[in-house]
């Protein structure tokens, strides 16, 4: 067995391979594309590119939702730009809620780590509620796009994990974009049919003017 | 140049084709997929499958938006099964508005045929708002998943075409999915801080329960 | 309720998001990537980035076709960048023709707003032409990659607007790929069984040459 | 406000998006697709489709590898079908291992829950090992297609969850794939260079014949 | 170490992947679907699925074109439903043509294994014209859609393999579209300018009428 | 006919089209995306970009394996970028073997051109192996991301053209990922159940370390 040979094989097998796209590390000082950022330089990759630990520490719920969402979407964690997952923490305390929302762009898949949540979706072809109560250890998935919520149901505080189908899911709280802008109280009126009174309120509460 | 021959050949030629998958007009007594409906047989496609009339006629707006949405997704207009696009006929009367909602599965394109129509959407990333006035042959594109509306501004009727990358976009208007189902009353309260007043007054005038 | 702190995490909560990909309006400076051309700063996009009148006005039909494409891709209307989606206005003076082609990029599906046009598109599995007259408000799909054609078959101008699924769908005019360039007479007819002197006739009109 | 024309508008409007495709909640009686399985009735679709509790409980560890992979795709959690995404729970033991695998068909995110876990994956472009010592709250990402392992480098237990971009990963242990079958011995011995003993006593372990 | 644990474990572990997707041989009883034909029972799939010889032989040159396309599509050759690859051969006898035809769903890479081709396609962009003569070992790339062709332009007879990323990339050879079928003659020179007698040469010659 | 009405009207026409994407040749001087390297101005794009060489000269099969692997992927064909194909050229000296190896990005189809080759694959779902002894003309397809190897199995060299449906299919070669690195002996030992000896023995021929 010729090892020289070999070695020399190897060596020259592997360079032809150099661009080869294995991963794609954000370079996020770069302009973003349609299927996201530019990958960094290759050979300035390390493994801390592909480990994060943001999601490990407990998000702050001393607010109003008491609760608190931790992404590690490609902002917070370049290494998944262009793998088509991501993730992010979700703490609620004591009656703590993750308000209506949808993700524009991915399907969620929660599980429950510790505590009881109620979770549930709306479907769009019949409004159909979906809605049940989870523990620990149970998984819920919610399809692309719907609104969905998340309430800590039991008497302790509650964690749970949501993995997406997209490395930028985007989030998209329904109160946060009503109320928390400056949308004339006239166009959220006529687009809602919610009372002008009520809406004056919760732009007060959010912070949203006009 | 020899005609039979090539006659032969051209036969030939063809029939070693008839599998080729130019189309797939949806067979809707079939189980759907997630890639859009099986295939109608293609022997027993005809123009007339690729071919609709239902977006051609004004919706009814003597409704309580005074608006009407006349879609042609798979469900209705079966030819655009698997190619991707679709539309709808928005028909909005005077003082018409197509409420707050999503396309879960695509982003849409609209075209002032007739009238001045104020719409806008909202983004996920800062809440921003994104609207202005359109008039005849203006367009304005709604990028996929995120809140947006169209109200009629204008002194007279208001017709527009809006297109689908995706033949089954989906449609959630926001108050239909929190108010005309049986979303327990205290859910919907907790999870879009709305008063619990507000919330059973529009259930009642959407038909929701609970 | 704790209206400032509120305030303070909806201000937190909605920075952390600062990069969530909602939208990527084209930067046409930027060199274009297989997905689309690079996003625009986000912070720099406003309503106008997503608004286009180009589309709105007749184009000139003072010509051989005695119609007029005008597209809003990409190229002209950077705001559908990424989203999967476009549109064309098609003008179709009396005699007007749109001639044989195909878009290489994605599906088409026409409108007709005034007029009466004969659309027709034909298949690759056995060459089978489907094609029908269509009147105002009538909807035609035309199939990926397949020629196709319209013709304005009414006695007054016809208008239509036609989507993609796609922001770059393409546009191949059979006879301007065959005519307008220099491919050399004899590739031409060898490739097309075209008479020699048919060619030189249209590349003539063409502008074609060799 | 007319309330009852509302109600009938509401109805009417909601029953022409009876076929909407929200979600394909896999009916694994029929044949399986490219893109999925067909999907079940969503008439009979509720709540307990989208939930599942099969992760929820430890696996069992007592074997050779003192680890076991509980998995939720398409075939467990038949919810999950077409959303792009899915789960599994990792339990490591003390000593315990995942073995060198990879997912042909999606990247893998692993989050740590309890314990501590070396975790690592080799590119495919210079054969550069990435790999670091993970604790409670870290997460990794496995880009797809590439080989990983994980080992339980703690003194308790490990547990872990694992999304992937896809429903239907797949899983190819590569031992198993070289040793845990009838891949006749001298096949195994070319395509690895491993000498045909290590071979035999390997083949013997996992149970392959030849 | 402790085998007869080992075995049960491998068992059972593999047995909960019964229903992984790692390939789709194509039922082509059942329906097509836009993603590809349902799969063939996974247990009565062999290697025999996967492996195709009707590429290996010669086709019939003896026609018109003096040459032969023979596919391994989805329709030939099931294994490769699902699976974004296929492949064609081509056959040139001395002087024979594959006419400037398009495949609508998918791109094409050319290598010559035997004389010598002159092979070119045509941009939409610009209607330039990109075309080289190519020797045994040459490959070219023909972007998805675009109109392109093969000519023997040597002395021998010239064989090449083509390979599409698509298991049904489709073939519409402009020839048989225009003039091998009943599209009406009008129609055919309204809409590419062609001389009516030319028109009626070539239907005669291909089969075509009205 | 007004030839110079039309002569103006298609150059007006073209010129509106100028930055329409029929391809993305590689400009492999900027930064990787996701989805490709960005695009070469397209106005410096001639026939040659389209067009390569480098698979029609025989590799170098005086090494261990007897065999050679000389790829045209984006990185040494820039061409192919975005195109979602791409190709490679096996040579195969008498005894040569192909190692078991995998393709993260894409699925591979094989066609002999010369000799005989014994080529097959491992399924993940049972570790089924498939596998068949090929001969020229004979094509093979091998699912994304699954073990496989080819082996001549002939009197004399073999050589075979394999196509991927990815420009960037990658190649990870099981013995080189596990051995010609710095993964340390420990790691793979308990990662592969082989013994530290036959690891040592691999590393030191491969030129791996630790």
């Amino acid at each position: 067995m010729s090892i020289p040979t070999l070695l020399v094989f190897s060596l020259l097998f592997v360079s032809s391979y150099a661009s080869v796209q294995d991963f794609c590390v954000a370079d996020l000082s770069q302009s973003d594309t349609p299927s996201g950022f530019p990958c960094k330089d290759p050979k300035k990759v390390t493994e801390a590119d592909f480990v994060y630990s943001g999601v490990g520490k407990p998000g702050n719920t001393t607010n109003i939702i008491k609760a608190a969402v931790t992404p590690a979407f490609t902002a917070q964690f370049p290494g998944v730009n262009g793998l088509g997952i991501s993730i992010a923490r979700l703490d609620l305390a004591v009656g703590g809620v993750i308000p209506m929302h949808t993700h524009p762009g991915g399907s969620e898949l929660l599980v429950v780590i510790e505590g009881t949540i109620c979770a549930g979706f709306i479907s769009s072809s019949a409004n159909t509620v979906y809605f049940k109560t989870l523990n620990k250890g149970d998984i819920m998935v919610f399809p692309q796009g719907l609104l969905h919520f998340q309430i800590n149901s039991g008497k302790g505080p509650a964690l749970a994990y949501v993995s997406f189908g997209s490395p930028v899911p985007g989030l998209q709280i329904t109160d946060f974009a009503l109320f928390a802008n400056e949308l004339p109280t006239e166009l959220v009126a006529a687009t809602t049919f919610l009372d002008v009174a009520q809406i004056k309120k919760l732009k007060g509460v959010l912070g949203g003017t006009n």
